[in-house]
């Protein structure tokens, strides 16, 4: 018999304040729409998790590895929820700015962040051309 | 230099309307806290995307492996973005209610949340069991 848990309220939010998810998906070298992690060694997601240890934001803040998030050509992809705020690009460069500005103040970084028209559609160009 | 992505507003929504998250995460067996797949095949994950596809839905939501959610006392565990709903125990035979009454009805089922007293929480009753 399987445990019982009694929630509060029909939609609480979980303890953890933010959510992020950082892409660990491999693909073969030379495939078509690349992706996020080619060399399979979760640098970025272990540098998020870093800067949130640093930032004693262990404790509220997880940065996850996630399996692929299917926005390979704009990688290596992070999301970031519950605000549903998704980066393209991300460098080991950009983790302390996205830690700083967004998860603790608030701030989502605009030059990092993938437009309407590139999130899981078809029609983004990047993805056309990959696929070219 | 890298591609300039245009947001269309601070924080809108990515094109998933919903994101799930089912824990992949494998440790050695006889681990005091568990795990939520200990075999590794991802089981749990593939019958959420089946379920999605069958549904038509997988456009819009996404069912993505995810690195360990470290709710591993409660495995196999599942979160459900952008609201935050939490399941934990959750059996292949589950699959199909969650994407119907949760995913397309946006009825949470209850039976299997995660109480707050459950999530992320190193008093929770169950993960004090299991670090004896």
């Amino acid at each position: 018999m399987r445990p019982v848990f009694v929630a509060s309220d029909p939609y609480s939010m979980a303890k953890f304040e933010k959510h992020i998810f950082i892409c660990g998906n491999r693909r073969p070298q030379g495939h078509p729409r690349g992706c996020c992690d080619p060399n399979g060694a979760a640098e970025l997601q272990r540098a998020f998790k870093t800067e949130l240890a640093l930032r004693g934001l262990k404790d509220t803040v997880r940065a996850n590895k996630s399996g692929c998030l299917d926005q390979c050509e704009h990688g290596p992809t992070v999301v970031v929820y519950p605000e549903g705020v998704w980066y393209g690009n991300v460098n080991m460069s950009d983790v302390a700015e996205i830690v700083g500005s967004h998860i603790i103040g608030d701030r989502p970084v605009e030059r990092l962040r993938l437009g309407d028209g590139c999130i899981n559609t078809q029609t983004c160009q990047h993805r056309s051309k990959a696929a070219d």
